[in-house]
């Protein structure tokens, strides 16, 4: 569709500043318009491939003027359709901006530009004894995994991003670069600027560097798979492991339908029953302590066949299993999207919303479903195998998984634990939080971003 | 003084709603106006006593409507000046809003009323096996805790109020109650206003309620003095004990002069030598094992003496001991005030820091000082003693105070690890953060505050 004027106008502009890192070639258009998720393409009018701070406020200078859409991009891996062009304009490619900065191994952090993706990063450390925990599946861009406020499977020791992010450079709607802190652990100066980008998805200011902290890789690891008869069994072994102080480094369920999903897509034989992956660090002693201490809770509720693996590689593969477990999903059923619920609530509501869920699930639809969860943070991943052109089972989905919100919500918990709101949850927000903290939301967003046009009709609900 | 008639107004209209508990006697005031810092008081003109989160946003409805400052009162523990009534108008003493509404036992958080102090909390935990972390000296309330982003010992191990506050219940400016977030671990859901409320210094509203995170206490406990022969010594096992990811629950430095202060104050018998109060966390074991690597350390710098506390009522001793620091600090100069700088640096930067300051003070004053600090975050307190009707004292303060922020921000440090900017600060946060990150702070503070109500003239600075 040929942009409107103002629109045309920038792209003009921009090319004069960036030539042929402006693109609007179709193809590349198309591929800048989707994530991961099962949301519909809609294309941005250009993509700019930026390659430095400066150039970032340049556009945004330009578009801001102009009032053109701004949509920040690290490698497309999102969840919730946050790089949709729901309202076309320019999308700002920033996975040449792939500079790791600013090594600091004495304190344990890293300044990187945000193009830097996950294993970019820890490929870099591999010889500094340092590693960045924080694994979504994706290799995704540590820009957008600030953007989104991400987390995965090391979370329930080291936390989101929302703990490993210690400063970050923005660029601001009218161009403008801002720091928001500096390098110290702690600090009680100004307003928390940091943590309102972390999760912000792109809407109040496009990330360009991100200082994240590191963590020493324990001297021992120790990882096992163990599983269980049932599903009720294993989350209740999840859930007396995590009020019992058990330190995990990661602890994921999978049900049996995840399993055999995950046998056939990556090659793997494990029993086809209700599974925790875990995995300890810690001294050699410690860690070996907090694994016994995991046995003993696992008994109780007859986890049996606990295989440790032997070596680097074999955890390695577990772990990469585990990190392909929506690709594998998606594999199950070809043609079909995957469409991944993401609730988190309180440990000791989580046995009880799993059930209830699987319940309600089993009642109203007869979808295949899966679940894999990074359950240790109350947060799982319910999801369905939906034929996209079949409105009857796109309406399922959408009554289920509202029906499950509704249920995390009254349990106090959250609609996303870590796929962010994007175009799929924006009508979910005030029932979280109640129309006047929304409010105070958009005040921020609209003293931020005035004139609107930072990756728009993204994360708040339109207050019409 | 008596108040502007827009002031008067206000107080007319809250003593309707108050009665008794709308205080505008001189003493009550006075005792508002200031808190344990070495700022002037300035009283408010009116203290009300708020009993509930309806009388509080009904207090905000009318100021905001006169346009009348709010200024929302804990215990009056802060370190900079945060209460002082620099614009006169309405303190809202939260204190008598005491009460622990819900205890989560098995999501380890509690949701308790601004008011109640950490000593409070605490004791009502006795017997849950849990216990709240964040232990700044004084036993302030959890509220104003929040709304300065405090820390104390047990920050190297368990956070400060911004990994401890889950959700906020704040009152805003025109008396609408917001939620800042639910009860799960993790979410990528609305803005974080958790956190931007955290540290805000009752600038962007009122907090009423706080969800914490609590912490199983742990099974061993394990604390101990170790002195060393210089302070360079004691620093640098500082350093390589952060740096070799020794797990410390609590790593405290004391200088000489602060050890005789402490002796003299608190009636202990300590070697008055650089010292370092340890804590060691966890299993039996583990606990165990860190100490251990913690001596070899130690060993590496000198350390001797090594004092382990027997039982739990010696380690409760040396910790009240270290607790009151700043009190048995004030007592050494009869008639002299206090004043504490705050920096925080990366711990690469300590020792560096640490020295250049000590030898700073001794070139450019004959001041009596000292240093206590929570070492393990990069954060210490540099002390003077000062006659403050003695402008030279003053000058030098000011002087060397001045030269060593700018000497952290150098380092990338902060300008304040944990007493917050108040009144005593504001001239450094340009310097700190850069003049369009204050702008973007401002904005927000425009947004959410648009009559410039809340806690005026303190945490930014003007933008004349």
């Amino acid at each position: 569709m040929a942009p409107p004027p103002h629109v045309t106008q920038a792209i003009e502009k921009l090319k004069g500043l960036l030539g042929e890192r402006l693109s609007t070639n179709a193809s590349v258009l198309d591929l800048h318009g989707h994530d991961e998720s099962w949301h519909t393409t809609v294309p941005p009018h250009a993509v700019c491939f930026a390659h430095s701070i400066e150039e970032v406020s340049a556009i945004a200078s330009v578009c801001n003027d102009l009032q053109v859409p701004i949509i920040p991009f690290g490698t497309g891996t999102g969840m919730e359709g946050h790089v949709v062009a729901v309202q076309g304009g320019i999308c700002i490619d920033l996975s040449q901006m792939n500079q790791i900065l600013e090594l600091n191994q004495d304190d344990f952090d890293c300044r990187v530009q945000a193009g830097v993706t996950k294993n970019q990063l820890n490929e870099y450390l591999r010889n500094t004894g340092l590693f960045f925990s924080v694994d979504p599946g994706a290799d995704a861009s540590i820009g957008g995994m600030a953007a989104t406020r991400a987390s995965g499977t090391n979370t329930v020791r080291y936390g989101t991003m929302r703990e490993n992010v210690l400063s970050l450079k923005v660029v601001m709607a009218d161009g403008r670069i801002i720091k928001t802190a500096g390098r110290a652990r702690k600090s009680a100066a100004g307003y928390d600027l940091t943590h309102l980008f972390v999760g912000s998805e792109g809407t109040l200011g496009i990330i360009v560097e991100v200082t994240v902290r590191l963590h020493p890789i324990p001297e021992s690891i120790a990882a096992a798979s163990v599983y269980f008869d049932d599903i009720e069994s294993a989350v209740a072994a999840v859930q007396l492991t995590m009020q019992s102080n058990i330190q995990m480094a990661r602890i994921e369920l999978l049900d049996s339908a995840q399993m055999a999903a995950i046998n056939n897509y990556s090659k793997t034989d494990y029993p086809v029953k209700p599974t925790l992956f875990v995995e300890f660090h810690g001294t050699k002693a410690s860690a070996q302590e907090q694994a016994t201490l995991f046995g003993e809770v696992s008994d109780e509720y007859g986890g049996g066949g606990f295989a440790w693996t032997a070596n680097t590689e074999e955890r390695s593969r577990m772990w990469a299993a585990r990190h392909d477990a929506a690709y594998a999903a998606g594999a199950v059923r070809p043609g079909a999207r995957a469409i991944a619920t993401d609730v988190c609530v309180p440990i000791s509501r989580l046995a009880e919303c799993i059930r209830a869920t699987r319940e309600d699930a089993k009642n109203r639809s007869n979808l295949t479903t899966m679940l894999a969860g990074h359950v240790g943070d109350g947060n799982f991943h319910f999801v369905f195998l939906v034929d996209r052109n079949n409105p009857e089972e796109l309406a399922q989905v959408k009554d289920i998984y509202g029906r499950l919100i509704k249920r995390a919500l009254e349990m106090e918990g959250t609609c996303t634990g870590e796929h962010g709101i994007g175009i799929g949850k924006q009508q979910y927000l005030i029932d979280e939080f109640g129309v006047d903290t929304i409010d105070a939301m958009r005040a921020i967003k609209s003293a931020l971003d005035p004139k609107g046009i930072m990756n728009p009709g993204k994360k708040l609900p339109s207050d019409s």
